[in-house]
């Protein structure tokens, strides 16, 4: 049975990757050898990874000056490192709070040193990205959170800033045209726009390491990571081939000009049918929406029994909200493609005729 | 071309083992979805995680008390995460210096306390394991590395502690008969005999834990990840399926007593070899070596051509030595079968007759 899978991550992956995947997974490159049993120092693995480095930099149009490194530990290590490597001792920084994400990379953060929250949405359940704030200016970097999967918000416009700033982009990175560069540090978990999980990237502006007067654990350092071109220690080999499948895939397709023409429209289809249908209400922010995580709820919540069936039927799967929002989420990343929205649509028309 | 891939690892899997994994990433269990695009909380993948957790309970009879995780960062990461978790303030820590990954680990726990390295056997290039040694009894833990990768040596006796005991087995878990229950930490990464790189074996003693006075940080905590079963973040979920595959292999095989005795065959095949052929010598001292990994070098280097020329032709890959040591090593984990063995020695013969 056809399956649509929106699933918040790990997420949908090109059927063409999934397909190259599995065949180096028994024969590698027709070395009859399997990718997952080969040296992470072969010519054919270390070709992989500075293929998918390579990647990045063209897909975010990088300009000189910053590395790119395949990581471990999810963006979750990451908001240790983040404040490793940028908080100088006895320094501070500044972070808005825009979900349960940005909420544990302040708990992390504040080990380091001083965090002024200069904004949050916890109010209203974070259902919108906060605007009209002050951003602090007597701190090392500013920290947000560009996509929030839980609500389906997403910084539209983002804090300006003499500090350095820093994104968590797990859930919205290669989806829409942004200038890369205006960021010191970036950082996201494979497992949305890039590959399965298991692997982190990295995209830090190298002049902002090394000023912290911290000593660093070595798996710890970006520096350390940099030096050795994410080969310190054993890199994770199927998760950055995944990955360095899903940016080909992605350049082949026209790169982030092409995709974001295609989100905006994906994702037009399925708030015009929230909007439009009585029987849903959208969940975030209307200014605020997500083009990849699209959250909203039953008017009645009655309906429900009626509708999981429905969407069942269809072969939807992985739509089911968060916990701490309820509702449902439908998350439809750069692989998804508009027929399974279409679907989706068509569901929650059919609901309003049954009902 | 039939391959006898003798890699230091990322190393040979079970041939079963890579045809399973290749269907799971088209189509899991029947699904019509890939394993690397489902919900790491779907009824499926945590089914996945529990059975890895169980095998090991089973294949290392442990008993009540330990805990056992997936985690991520490889032994790199638990060089730093075992020092964060059982070193005092103030603390003490006793290691053993046998190789190269013995010393990264050294380096890290330097940062968290005193270190006394209280045997070494860097005065050969670490080709024996040092004995007559004695044991400090002032520390929090005393560390060892069972199988050293690089120089092919092993452990046969473990140092005896009233402290805790902390193993990093990464090249030797699961390929031989031991008292578990006599480490209180055990890790390895999953890149020898259990899985792909990219995920981290952790087996620990719930009572040592959170005795330190230290704050952790949430991602280096082993308490956390216990308390949210190795899901405290998004697990690498292809490296897991895989390990859990690999131990369901050897669980069917008859566990560690049947793969033992194989290791055991497989090894003195070869060093038998060594042993008898006057072109060759063996690196490792003949009481320390290691079932895992065969170190030897040529009598005469001129011979360094033809024999490379031999092995390359009869299809055997990977044995090239470590720079370090030189020469070479034949890596015979758990997946390589007498077979490939047989084809080696056969090589090392021929040369015999050629020149």
């Amino acid at each position: 049975m056809k399956k649509h899978n929106f699933s918040a991550g790990p997420c949908i992956l090109p059927q063409e990757v999934l397909k190259k995947a599995a065949e180096a997974v028994v024969n590698f490159n027709g070395i009859d050898l399997s990718l997952i049993e080969i040296s992470h120092r072969s010519k054919e693995f270390v070709d992989v990874m500075e293929n998918a480095r390579s990647l990045v930099k063209e897909l975010l149009n990088l300009p000189e000056g910053y590395s790119v490194l395949f990581l471990q530990g999810g963006a979750s290590l990451e908001f240790l490192m983040a404040a490793y490597n940028l908080m100088k001792i006895n320094g501070k920084a500044g972070y808005m709070d825009t979900g349960a994400w940005s909420s544990k990379a302040i708990k992390e953060a504040k080990q380091f040193g001083e965090v002024e929250v200069f904004a949050s949405s916890k109010d209203k359940t974070f259902n919108y990205i906060p605007k009209n704030y002050t951003v602090p200016t007597d701190v090392d970097y500013v920290h947000i959170t560009s996509n929030n999967t839980i609500y389906g918000t997403q910084f539209k416009e983002f804090p300006k800033t003499d500090s350095l700033l820093v994104c968590d982009m797990s859930s919205d990175i290669f989806s829409r045209q942004l200038d890369f560069s205006k960021f010191d540090l970036i950082y996201a978990g494979a497992q949305k726009n890039m590959g399965p999980a298991g692997t982190t990237l990295v995209v830090v502006k190298d002049e902002i390491l090394g000023k912290t007067g911290r000593t660093i654990p070595a798996m710890l350092d970006y520096q350390v990571h940099i030096s050795k071109d994410s080969m310190f220690n054993t890199p994770p080999v199927f998760p950055v081939y995944v990955s360095m499948l899903t940016l080909q895939w992605l350049k082949d397709l026209g790169g982030i000009p092409a995709i974001e023409k295609i989100n905006e429209e994906k994702a037009a289809l399925l708030y015009a049918e929230i909007d439009r249908n009585p029987l849903f209400n959208g969940f975030a922010a209307k200014e605020d929406r997500s083009l990849m995580n699209v959250t909203f709820t039953l008017a009645n919540d009655d309906h429900k029994e009626i509708f999981d069936k429905l969407w069942n039927a269809a072969g939807v799967s992985g739509i089911k909200g968060h916990r701490s929002v309820g509702g449902y989420r439908a998350s439809i990343y750069n692989a998804m493609p508009k027929e399974s929205i279409q679907v989706l649509v068509d569901v929650m028309q059919q609901l309003e005729k049954e009902i």
